[in-house]
């Protein structure tokens, strides 16, 4: 009976009446369905096949779907002023797009931006994401120019490659703020059991997020606090605050959250402080943060905001107001919003009312309207912080990754099919003279090596030259130095015979054959690295890199991303590190290749470009030489799953769009 | 004019007709001031003269006195009703004792408790705390019945040495939450340039809390979240949390930030779960967290919390709800106060109200009164992790510190007075000699060594027997081996010889004069472990230890203690390592004598008492063998500063009371 021109229906009936809607809807010429009724991937077996029906349904019309098991979704365009939700607040229009991955929470996000006196452009429950996901939105608020800053709350990231290639494009033109939870061994299992999306291990989604630029909170209302800054100021252009406070103790209080962040307090100008003295009590403090003293008035904070806020050296400004005796809040706030006016446009103005209640509606009354404020000094630093880092993102160069030419590429599939071929297309571990031959032909140096038995060892040792490493080649024996399988130092035939033979003593012992002796060229000195790829089955292949040999593990120093991995990229995992300065010379050790690291790292991952089959590496450790001496893999593994197989990075994984 | 019998006067009045209003005071019989007027501390060296004065006109009347430049003081007890701050808000009586070192914060502390219904047994601003201080408020708090938990606010610890005396006295009988500022370069410069206390390393005041059982928050909210929980429910007696919710999203990100923060979901009985699934929707989650789904009514909340609180698997409960459309927040409120009366009352009970608003007052009107609200769960969580882990520092044993005989201490002594006589009681390192002896009295093992020349070197070498290491002793070598002043694995005089003449000339080419060769005994295998001592000049000796030889330095990864240190503290220090697991046998490494380096922890902090002079101790590294063969000490070197002297425990130091 719908007359024609219908835009959007909203379906909140049984799921067993869903069909016939949809039907009714496609025949009145709907384009576009909102579905709220639940029942669906969060029932059982036999709620997923409902699922999959209705959206080959759904598609079988063409029409897009929100939900099903949604709350809803909404439009504050003035044009629209859509309101499809189950919320009952009313939210006012503004400029941020969110996204909740929970339609309970959904409900709560509304309530706290409304009461906060922020505004959405747009809001979107997508409950199971049959059809519209995360990533849709995404491209969508690319373009929407109502959108300033995108807000996610996400259980699982969806498609991350889609993911992957959507959000940094849209980083770097617009603030994306995400909280992901199920990041512990619960919170994973309760998101695996109720929202019908495949967990993922959590460095993944921390390595997704850092590459894509994504602002991670780690508490929903840290993704408030950081969305009211970014949604009404602009993203500051470097870390230096400047704070103008009428208490000490708050003042404090920030500073300490500003530098645990990496935030720096700006050394403010001569000449501003001087000006502040003209009109400033005595007792103020003259350095950032500028105490004003309890006697603040309105004029004071109006002056001194402008006055810091010009200041060249400082990129964004903070207010801090405890309520006094002897002030108004009314008065402040006033004073305030002026001084925020004065303030050069690019730089974002923050604000601290250390008070239970909301503070007056004057402070969002200056010519630079709504201004962001915080109950604590802590979170309008974390805020900041926040802005701050992304600000780096986003001004970083993107870097390139490394691409093999096409004789290369051709050479090395030649090795790895080769290996398919041996080992029957099933997975398998790559041996001595194959990992050699590919880490080679990938520009990746290995220290010179040959693989022999015991009576041949030292006639081969004449041919490779000293000092020689000897290590057992034995099925099972994965960390062979763990089992006494390695033995240093070798500088003679006669020595490599006797080590030779305690090796096969040594296998003999503990009841392990010895399929046969490794003598490698002893690379002495040199940086232990680590550097890897590990796949994940929803994220594809991680590249992780880490220093320090045998304490990598035990200190979980490691950098994770996903690959492709680009020289900045590279370098920026390996200043990730605690352990970076070991590349610096340490302690009177010699300083190390770093430029030579960061190439193996990437000739890592276009290594995993044209073997999609990797599904583990491990060159442990590489020996990083002095500054052009360059970086030498000493011992390394590679395993390889062939066919249908999680790894290829080209291919649509079996998830939710 | 005063009638006789007032007990406290109230002064402010300007700085300088205080001695006269104090003299008046003091002729009518007042015992106790509070003194609200500035210009003291605060106010230069005239300032700080005026508050010597001033301090000494107080003491010499036999008066106490809170102040100068504070905010004023409250006590609720309905004896009393007594009000005498600067603050506007009229605040509730209560079971929380606060002390502010800031006055303008003091009031903003006031607001947010009063805002939250939270009551307060006593609040003291103490300004500089020339008189009355935070150790004094510990005292009377210990002994007030009104008082359930204290909340601290502190720029600077006062007195660190009576703190660490008065506080865990009082952490054993009721929790301790403490914000401690200035942790940063630049907030401790705020501190000090304002509040006239000295600054102090964070790592003492960590050590300091850690020690003595204050929970250390890191934000100023945080402190009232764990305050507004501790003030009004028990200690939990375990880590294990029960969930009850209406909403699966806030269930996750609750569940993620307990097991970041040590809690963990409780396994619930199969019984509490087959009474839940008696009247819970069939859609609902029957694993912890319990997701009731948005339909949940006021009677569910009260079954399903009075259910999983009698669990016997579980510690604590939280009821989690986000105000859907279908139940009211009154109706939801009054459920939860009455499932929370349900349970045991030695398990404490704490609610999520996802919105923006407070909850409502239904919520406290059950039979077991204020129960602690949170707008967002991780906030929930925190606090009560923070619980927690004070629960598991006040049940652990305290342990014991080791004390030396009496003769051990008489000739530990006659060792370093006969280094004071040598350096004429200046400053001065140990020479390898001393401190052998030294460190062989206190029964901490040296290895065996010998200081020789070039041309004895062999002849010693026999002496002492094989294999040997040879060591550079210059003035201004302090780290031997970053400059290649030792040399290993010497197997004969012959070997000792080349080896002496190698290190002559290394130290020639450097410009370096050589003193002598140092033989020393090698100590093969083992894992390398760093004990030391720091003297923080407020806070006394710091005991410090790590394991990982360089990269202990590297990682940064050591914990700190202060002097003295029981075998349980020398446990945790070793615990609390992330390298920790070196001392189990990590990757093919022998199992190290964990024992016995808690032993010479132990016995470096019984040294430290009898040795007050003793300014800097680095052992590094002592080799810590397999389990039963104990540690070695292979390197190390101690300064003592004789006299007047930061580094004497018992000595009080020149800071406010």
């Amino acid at each position: 009976d719908l007359p024609p021109g219908i835009d959007l229906a909203v379906v909140a009936v049984p799921a067993s009446a869903v069909p016939g809607v949809v039907d009714d809807c496609a025949a009145a010429g709907v384009r576009s369905l909102v579905v709220i009724t639940a029942g669906y991937a969060e029932a059982g077996a036999e709620g997923r096949a409902r699922q999959q029906r209705l959206t080959e349904q759904v598609r079988g019309y063409g029409m897009r779907m929100v939900g099903p098991n949604c709350m809803g979704l909404l439009n504050s365009d003035p044009a629209l002023s859509l309101n499809a939700t189950l919320a009952t607040v009313a939210p006012l229009p503004g400029g941020i797009g969110f996204f909740s991955q929970s339609g309970a929470l959904g409900i709560a996000v509304l309530d706290h931006l409304c009461g906060r006196g922020l505004g959405l452009s747009t809001f979107v429950s997508a409950g199971h994401r049959a059809d519209v996901s995360n990533n849709d939105l995404l491209a969508y608020w690319s373009e929407d120019p109502r959108t300033a800053v995108v807000a996610l709350y996400l259980e699982s990231v969806g498609n991350p490659r889609k993911f992957a290639w959507l959000a940094p494009q849209l980083a770097r033109r617009k603030p994306i703020v995400a909280v992901k939870s199920g990041r512990s061994a619960s919170g994973t299992r309760a998101a695996a059991g109720h929202s019908a999306a495949l967990a993922s291990l959590d460095v993944a989604v921390e390595a997704l997020f850092e590459q894509a630029g994504v602002i991670r909170t780690n508490t929903l209302e840290e993704l408030f606090d950081v969305a009211a800054m970014l949604a009404t100021q602009p993203v500051p252009a470097g870390p230096r605050v400047g704070v103008v406070t009428n208490a000490n103790g708050p003042g404090i209080l920030f500073a300490d959250a500003c530098e645990a962040s990496g935030l720096t307090l700006a050394a403010l100008a001569p000449g501003t402080l001087d000006e502040l003295q003209s009109f400033l009590p005595e007792r103020a403090e003259f350095s950032n943060p500028i105490d004003m003293t309890d006697s603040a008035a309105a004029a004071d904070y109006e002056r001194a905001l402008a006055l810091v806020g010009r200041d060249a050296s400082v990129d964004s400004i903070v207010a801090i107001y405890v309520p006094p005796m002897v002030t108004r809040p009314e008065d402040i706030a006033a004073g305030i919003a002026r001084g925020a006016s004065a303030v050069p446009s690019h730089k974002p103005v923050l604000t601290v009312f250390l008070s239970e209640t909301k503070p007056p509606a004057e402070l969002g009354m200056g010519a630079r309207g709504y201004l962001p404020y915080y109950h604590f000094p802590e979170n309008a630093a974390l805020a900041l912080a926040a802005a701050s880092r992304y600000q780096r993102w986003r001004d970083r160069p993107r870097g390139k990754p490394l691409i093999f030419d096409r004789l290369t590429r051709t050479r090395l599939r030649a090795i790895i099919d080769g290996v398919l071929a041996r080992c029957g297309r099933s997975p398998a571990w790559l041996d001595e003279g194959e990992l050699s031959a590919l880490l080679g032909t990938a520009g990746i140096e290995v220290a010179a090596s040959a693989r022999t038995t015991v009576a041949e060892a030292p006639a081969i040792a004449e041919t490779l030259g000293y000092p020689l490493v000897a290590k057992v080649i034995s099925p099972g024996v994965v960390h062979k130095s763990d089992v006494g399988g390695v033995i240093m130092g070798l500088k003679s035939a006669g020595e490599v015979a006797i080590a030779a033979t305690r090796l096969e003593h040594r296998m003999a012992e503990m009841g392990k054959p010895l399929e046969a002796i490794l003598l490698q060229r002893e690379v002495q000195g040199g940086v232990e690295a680590l550097v890897g790829v590990t796949s994940d089955p929803t994220f594809g292949p991680l590249l992780v890199c880490g220093l320090g040999g045998l304490m990598v593990e035990l200190n979980r120093d490691v950098a994770f991303r996903l690959h492709p991995v680009t020289n900045v990229d590279a370098g920026e995992m390996l200043k990730s590190l605690r352990t970076a300065r070991l590349l610096e010379g340490y302690r009177g050790m010699p300083q190390a290749d770093r430029t030579a690291l960061i190439e193996v790292i990437m000739r890592v991952s276009a290594l995993v470009e044209i073997v999609p089959e990797m599904s583990e590496l491990d060159l442990n450790p590489v020996k990083v030489l002095v500054p052009g001496a360059g970086a030498v893999v000493v011992d390394g593994r590679m395993r390889i799953r062939p066919a249908e197989n999680p790894g290829v990075p080209s291919a649509d994984p079996p998830i939710p769009r």
